[in-house]
């Protein structure tokens, strides 16, 4: 690690514009520009698309795998667009055409419209001929919640499941009980307890913050397809990914936990500015190469 | 994976006849006999070795790793003869030369006679010439846990850390209070609370279960070098793997854990009969060979 540019990454974050306090429709643009300003691949051909009639962002592929990607930004904020360069890179890393959904997000559509989002997609990719083993599912965040929640969906209707799923730093507890929450409060450059529990309300529009389907921490978990869970040591949600670990591996899942020291939230975005953005992208995209097909 | 493999696997160690709440005397013997007997590359080369004045078995390897090797069975049997085969698949993954120790087992030697010579063997090899950059150290079930109070009290002694170290179905806790020791207690056909608690009690010698350098998830964590543990799901064990995980990424320790479902106590041993056994010798072999020099 060079502690220089992490630092200067830290730094920038403490920093930065955007809040999940203040109203969505005026951080979204905030957040697009922060996100689309980051250094990127000039050369990456994208195009936008409909799977199960929800917009997105497709790059081809190759390979015959396809990466279904949820971005993140707390269900409120964020495109498929803000999140083109790092969706990509993992495709790119996987050898996997890419979906990047542009799901509905609130408080416009509140719980379950982004969840009933990215099951059309899934229907969508199985309808185009994707068989669910050259499926996977990865996202971040707030999507990283969704990608766990549309597994467990998927299981509970009968569905055919992805061959795997890579979360990074998931935000799997809109009740915000886990310890981190408090233990790395001061650690964390970019979220705070404040901002996550307005996001929350938002998506959760009345209902309760345990509610499963929109806190996949407390689901049900048996039967789901091998996970690899990334996440940093500098966050709020470390132990949303900890007690993911715990909770899958008693449910007999096929459970990769990796923590990274002193990593801020969904530090891979920041693939230009830090070595280990660019090493959790090759981590987390030879796991969704790998496994039986 | 092969689920009659798998199947076939669990009547033995169900059937077997190693018992730690027999006298440790009387299942030595029995312990050597079982895993001499399993499968292996009659074709390796070892010779009998002393290092830091503790008796083991030398591998050599044109690569410049070593690995020290912490073989299992409660603290009161097994050696580093009975582990060979395993213990030189893992460096020949890692690409390592082998050092597997065998340190003095309880109840002759009670702790912290095993860590005292495990600290031997890591003090022997840094004076062979072997900088700690190029020490990996990974041991199984006791031996993990002798692993990990191994970098704990290197760290205390300020000696320089090895690169990294993997944990094999490690058991850290002495005082069986994980929630898998009942939750697994039926699926786990190797271990059981009873056996447990005897070794527990020859090694500690009178000391209190919860000493941290005997049951080092109660240890102070932060400044160790990357972990990676494995542990099957059906294990007593596994919440002290995946209590490690989360007290090691709030220390700000670089911690990768893998739960692998259905898989009995240290399945690698039994790599000769089942795929899985394979793979996590492929797999901590990787990570032992990764890493920054």
């Amino acid at each position: 690690m060079s502690a220089q540019e992490l630092e200067q990454l830290i730094g920038l974050l403490r920093g930065g514009p955007v809040s999940f306090s203040a109203p969505p429709e005026e951080m979204r643009p905030v957040f697009e520009g922060m996100l689309v300003s980051l250094p990127g691949d000039e050369s990456t051909v994208t195009e936008q698309r409909e799977i199960g009639g929800v917009p997105g962002i497709w790059m081809e592929a190759p390979g015959e795998r396809v990466l279904l990607y949820l971005h993140g930004g707390g269900y409120t904020i964020g495109s498929a667009l803000a999140y083109r360069e790092y969706a990509t890179s993992l495709a790119r890393a996987a050898g996997a055409a890419l979906f990047a959904a542009d799901y509905r997000l609130a408080p416009e559509h509140p719980h379950p419209a982004a969840l009933d989002d990215a099951i059309a997609v899934y229907r969508g990719l199985l309808e185009l001929g994707y068989p669910a083993n050259r499926i996977v599912v990865a996202g971040d965040s707030a999507g990283g919640g969704l990608a766990l929640a549309l597994l467990v969906a998927l299981r509970d209707a009968g569905l055919p499941l992805p061959a795997r799923a890579v979360l990074f730093s998931p935000w799997l507890d809109l009740a915000l009980s886990g310890a981190s929450m408090t233990a790395k409060a001061e650690a964390d450059p970019s979220l705070d307890r404040e901002g996550l529990a307005a996001a929350a309300a938002h998506y959760l529009g009345g209902l309760p913050a345990g509610t499963p389907a929109a806190s996949p921490l407390f689901a049900e978990l048996s039967g789901l397809p091998p996970l690899l869970v990334e996440v940093g040591e500098a966050e709020i949600l470390l132990s949303d990914a900890t007690r993911l670990a715990e909770r899958a591996a008693l449910a007999g899942v096929d459970v990769t936990l990796h923590v990274w020291p002193g990593m801020p939230h969904v530090w891979g975005l920041f693939a230009g500015l830090l070595g280990e953005g660019r090493a959790v992208i090759e981590e987390a995209g030879a796991f969704m190469a790998g496994g039986e097909e």
